[in-house]
């Protein structure tokens, strides 16, 4: 039950550190790479290929601008792949078109503008649907954040 | 290994149509019911608890305008719910937004706008990596639309 | 005459602000809650319900992002509902569409983007049609503003 | 108990027609003129004192392009003014913008594009803190909503 | 020869200095109010009436958000009217929209987002028709602003 | 007191009419050419010469995509220049942009989308500070304006 | 002096011909194939190295939605590659972003949405740099086009 | 074997010096002119001319807002011209689309914005049809970038 994280360059890594956290918080293991679908292009499908071999079972991709980096690992792997468009130009509607608007049969699971915490999250979520004990971690984190939410805002607000 | 699919009216039947082509071809079971976040959100709740106790495992989930339907379905389960974006108005614009933009904690995984064949193949990924027999069958439908394009593009493209 | 403000995290706080601002110069009573639409959708529901069953009688919700909230609550209420869109990400477009381009039958009366101040005044003036005192204020208001604005500028412009 | 609707042009007619008809389902008077805030500016202005003089408790607007004209009647009234942006170009971004970015204390509530339907009903929803009769036939609306969409839903969907 | 300008808020009085700065440039007489169309409406059209009287021949007006000032005057006025958006939210690109889809009829000369510095220029080319004086004025700017140009840019670039 | 009509391609024409209704309207005189920015530079600059050497006064030009006539002829004469940005793709963004974000000294006077009636009238206005004839002919347009308007809506809009 | 033109589906076909129009009228040799980065990308990287044994110096690809079939070629080569956006969705700006937004290193030279005539010349003004020949099609090229401009346009405009 | 770096102002000369670093990378000569079309467009085409004339190859034209600067230079020359969007206004979208949606017959290659870098690139690709030493460094600049990528992320990602 582990997790690919695969961005673009360094320069991402702190954008893409929520993803870390989500699984971390759920207990699920990660491995994270630096690769470029434009710079690194066969590095990357043999990266793909070890992530299919080993026990890896969906696959995190952040990238900005022209972000195709998420939409190539889906054309070579059947794995879901949750995209996550960085802002790097344009308030990041460049990555996020280019990562949602994916052609027929080719699915990229987008979240939402340098939100990769939800990707780890989105991660959690579609592995639970195997593993009971993620399951049981996904409905703790739910009823903590709400316990957590609560008792955080329990106050009135005070101006 | 169920799908519920979800969406706010009869006028998006035809966008979601393509959900329900992609799993028929992959071979997985679904149910569609029509449900409004804002019309009937009592109902949607209910609906939500029965997919849940049910063997659902993947929500799709589709609408137009200010989207909510897939994040607020998103907020009452666990499961990994697939939202589609429909283009009623703005090209589709606004309801990309109102489904991708979602808050830390509540993904939901967001596919192309009208791109609802896109939404069925994604839950099938989701699938594969429980069901064996369904990563048999998306690695077939890759296997097929791969030969299945070179085939219809082998001739030389006439002018 | 009681306004009820909720928005959807502490960070929206200084935002909204100037709701309070605003009711508070017209001279309206209010209560403020931080409740989220996907984090704590019950607890949502409750306080709706009070809010209802108390003497108040106008929501005015702020939300970034895939801004469900103000939506949300129009959906369990009749009340009218004002809503607020904070600029998290894209100068606030997302939260704008999220909020105004509601479906036919559950309106939300939206203002602009970070402008809670003019939730208030709305909130005065949709109160007005009902408490007499609340309407002599608010011409009051006007007739200030008019007079302020008239004083602040009668200088000529000094470059 | 009556609502004044103001539009631009014979052309934005079949537009505006929602309001009359939610207007119609609730049970609210209302009468509507034709009035460009660019091209007869001093019979707008004849026309608000009108509406003020009379019983009207909320107008109704609707405009596209540069649409000031919610904007303008807001600014020469203390009735709530509710705006709807109409699609003319541009997909009604521009006519959005110009009714809902309205600067600091001449608010304006802003409906969906096209949607002068939700217009009527918030309306209705505003009206209903005064008069008990319009909060009645409110919450039928929204009772008689839920069971036609749940009555017009609840065969399973047929492909 | 004299051009009025007319802007809605001090905080805009920096933005609209550049109108100021290329009237100076070319020797024209201006007159600045700051003016809202929306907070003191009636004292607008005042001031419109007495610019009309005197002897102004073109308007600037500048503004920002649903920025209807330069319209407004455009509707009360067959001076040529020229409109500044001012960037507040979103880019520019709401006070942009709302200034230039004026409806037919009521035109407003629309310069570069925040660049009132050509509105002066475009004044100045308005009244150069008219005044030989200006259109001096106006050809020698033109000659000198190349002149400079090219001496500015003589020395190949260092890098 | 002529004013020079130049837009790109014979098929912006129908757009282009809007320009030589609205001039007609007001009784003032015009030559149109088709010409191109990029196709046929040279013969641009001779068409400019020409309409400075006689008795112009004012150019309309008209284009869309890469819109970038307005602002070469702009460039090449100190007569105020005004450009209608025609929609060819994008809804008319990109031919807004191109011609309403000219730099700093070289400014044109841009109206609506597909506006080109605006252009005609705007024209008018210009040419009416210089000539008392076209002052009065737009005051009885405008006089004119008002009055069909109030006669065209004086019955009760029926349903 | 070959060109390679690439597009992602037969539906693409209508909106390339523009590129095989072109390079025909200046005399160039192409070769089209229909392939998709994210169907069939191993094919299309078999394609590429053939691109490049034989005798091609530019490749043309056409894509829409996110097109990332421009970039994944410019990442396997490094013949130039001009990039056409081709309108599917969104107004085409969901293919011209993810086109033209690529990385530091790899880049696409991208012409106007569905403009593929333009990928066409602008394939010919590459070659022309090598090949005297089509230097000289090309200066005729020019030479046509305007005298076909001037021809076509010399009559006075009749409306 | 040389490059001619145009652009409209010192203000540029920051953003383009990437297009210089690159060039410098590859090792091609180049000379860098600052130009405007609007300001000094007879100074424009006399560059043109002689760039045609000494032995440059290729021209690289930055520019922002209502960026024409590009377009122009295009429309004087069959030479391959390299358009780089300057972001001044509106995230760079404006000098975009001036940029990229130039009409038939008359191509810009645009690369991305602010991304002059690659225009350096473009440049160099184009050129190494023709020469063969840049082929070479072309393609050792493709592997040496690979190599580098690979040894800079080599070490596992920590967070």
């Amino acid at each position: 039950m582990k997790v690919a994280i695969i961005f673009g360059s360094k320069s991402d890594k702190e954008i893409m550190r929520g993803a870390v956290t989500a699984l971390e918080e759920i207990g699920i293991e990660y491995k994270a790479s630096i690769l470029s679908a434009h710079r690194v292009p066969e590095k990357l499908l043999e990266v793909i290929r070890q992530v299919e071999e080993e026990d890896f079972q969906c696959i995190i991709a952040g990238a900005g601008l022209a972000a195709h980096l998420p939409g190539v690992i889906a054309s070579h792997s059947i794995l879901p792949v949750i995209g996550v468009p960085i802002n790097v130009a344009l308030g990041g509607q460049d990555s996020l078109y280019s990562i949602v608007q994916m052609p027929k049969g080719v699915p990229v699971a987008t979240v939402g503008i340098n939100n990769s915490y939800n990707a780890g999250i989105l991660a959690a979520q579609i592995l639970s649907i195997k593993y009971p004990k993620i399951k049981d971690s996904l409905n703790k984190y739910r009823k903590d954040m709400k316990e957590k939410f609560i008792n955080d805002n329990k106050e009135e607000v005070e101006w």
